[in-house]
């Protein structure tokens, strides 16, 4: 067994000797940028240690692997176009750096560059069977970016439609990652149903405490602005949870909040703050987050391999969960 | 044997029974729209014939067909924004009538759509192989929209270059679907290649009677106004070898023509025919297609199939090729 850092060692060799073609270099360096931009490789890590639990020779997992990090790039390209995202951690997006035009057509080849590295993961069964994995996650993906551009001229989402877009939009890849580690090392259909479930219900745990950390996170810890999403007016958990649950006249007051732009940015963080607090929003998405975390490691346990051998993907999956506010 | 129109037919009801999901509307209804401007299905039926050079079920290849008829679409919705084209065969396109961000996101899912219908055609081994084909066409389609982009902005495009950009960006699809149509006939390696090869230098053909007709074309019969890529300063093939073989005062009139707008259309469009009369590029351009068009039906007939196998898919392409200026 494996690492963390040593699984994230053998991703970056591997996609050091497996670069995009240097011509047309218009094409080509855009996908190569947004490669360099950082990004944690969760998602190649998690079908890596999916594959672990199995099998030992981890490598023939590794096209697998850097197909589902090349989708995930392929999405953030696209958003961010999208988004109309200036910067991705600190740095041009891609359609900044260079223009939409490029931004589509270097996303474009880049989904195409995914399928490319999956065709190459193993025998033709295997590889029938990874597609089929990758065209439905690669599907509701595009599906939840949907339901957020939708979300955001909807005053009345409800709670288990937004559960149901971080689900689409974020969680299934997580799941997916981990599933497909698990056909790549042939493992039983109920073990790769497991590890779905375990990557689903934990993503979307984590998109739970995401939220939660936007507003409650110790700054030092929290990579962006602590607030962020108050400021921005972002229909979070914690809104809709007010939204449900809080008194007429705090709903009323948050709502007043949420049309107000970014003046006096401290004074409107601290009230709608104190919003939640009085309405015991904090424990509440916390439940909820705990939830899916339960349900996640509930199918961890079911997965047909000793527990020792579950050692590593645990850690690092509680590590993500365990940030807590 | 079947007809061109049986094919078509049925295309036709393969795509009726094989709609998108009606949720989330907004992004499945432009992919529904774009099928419905028409469209010749000529990449398509051009699979169906391929296949039915060996076998007579040519049912098992509609998946195939139908994906490559969904990547063809896919790249009209996103060559439109990279284009900014606000009508597609006199409608507005995609982007027109929603906007940009429905334009990327719906096309993206008709991408990932072709795969999908690419997972279900066939054993995994024929999977496996119409993946390898279908990722290196789509490669290859976005290397040639890249050059076209590219092209846009160079003055020095040499003939070369401008054959190999129309091949990258239309006439591998055609060899493609081709290919992939022998593929899921099993055909053999030598034969599946004749047809790519086939495909290929049809349509390289195709598109250099592309430019002639756009000029030269019966004003009758040619679906687009005549003269329209002289008006729009196009570099097409005709410019380029007229700047090749062109007599000096003749490549600097062009030249001029070339950066006028289009006031005095009639005037411009007989005055750069003039030219081209001049200095014989018809018949030099005639001369290139035939060129393509010659060695295309080279590797027709050295596929390994009795030559009546040969008939329906020799008159189609005999059909496209022989719309003689």
């Amino acid at each position: 067994m494996r690492t963390l850092p040593n699984l994230l060692g053998l991703i970056q060799e591997y996609q050091a000797r497996n670069g995009f073609p240097e011509f047309p270099s218009e094409l080509y360096e855009p996908c190569s940028y947004i490669l360099t931009l950082g990004g944690k490789r969760i998602r190649p890590a998690l079908l890596l240690m999916g594959y672990e639990l199995f099998r030992d020779d981890v490598e023939k997992a590794l096209p697998a692997a850097w197909s589902v990090e090349l989708f995930h790039n392929f999405s953030l390209i696209h958003d961010d176009i999208m988004d109309a995202a200036p910067l991705r951690r600190g740095k041009p997006t891609v359609h900044t750096r260079w223009n939409t035009v490029t931004g589509i057509l270097s996303g474009d080849v880049m989904l195409i560059f995914a399928y490319r590295f999956l065709a190459q993961s193993g025998d033709p069964d295997v590889v029938a069977r990874l597609l089929n994995t990758f065209n439905r996650v690669a599907t509701e993906v595009c599906e939840g970016q949907q339901l957020d551009v939708n979300f955001e001229t909807r005053a009345d989402v409800s709670i288990p439609e937004y559960i149901r877009m971080i689900e689409l939009k974020t969680s299934v890849l997580l799941g997916g990652a981990l599933e497909m580690g698990g056909l790549c090392a042939r493992a039983s259909e109920a073990d790769v149903q497991h590890l779905y479930q375990f990557g689903r219900n934990a993503g979307i745990a984590f998109q739970i405490q995401d939220d939660l950390l936007d507003t409650y996170g110790d700054p030092e810890k929290f990579g962006k602005q602590v607030g962020g999403d108050i400021l921005q007016n972002k229909k979070t958990l914690l809104v809709l949870k007010t939204l449900e649950v809080g008194s007429r006249q705090d709903r009323d007051e948050l709502n007043r909040w949420m049309y107000t732009g970014q003046e006096a940015p401290d004074q409107k963080i601290a009230a709608v703050k104190d919003i939640y607090n009085r309405n015991g929003i904090p424990a509440l998405i916390e439940e909820e987050k705990q939830q899916f975390q339960r349900e996640a490691f509930r199918h961890l346990e079911a997965v047909s391999v000793p527990e020792e051998r579950k050692t590593a993907l645990r850690q690092v999956v509680e590590d993500l969960l365990g940030r807590e506010s």
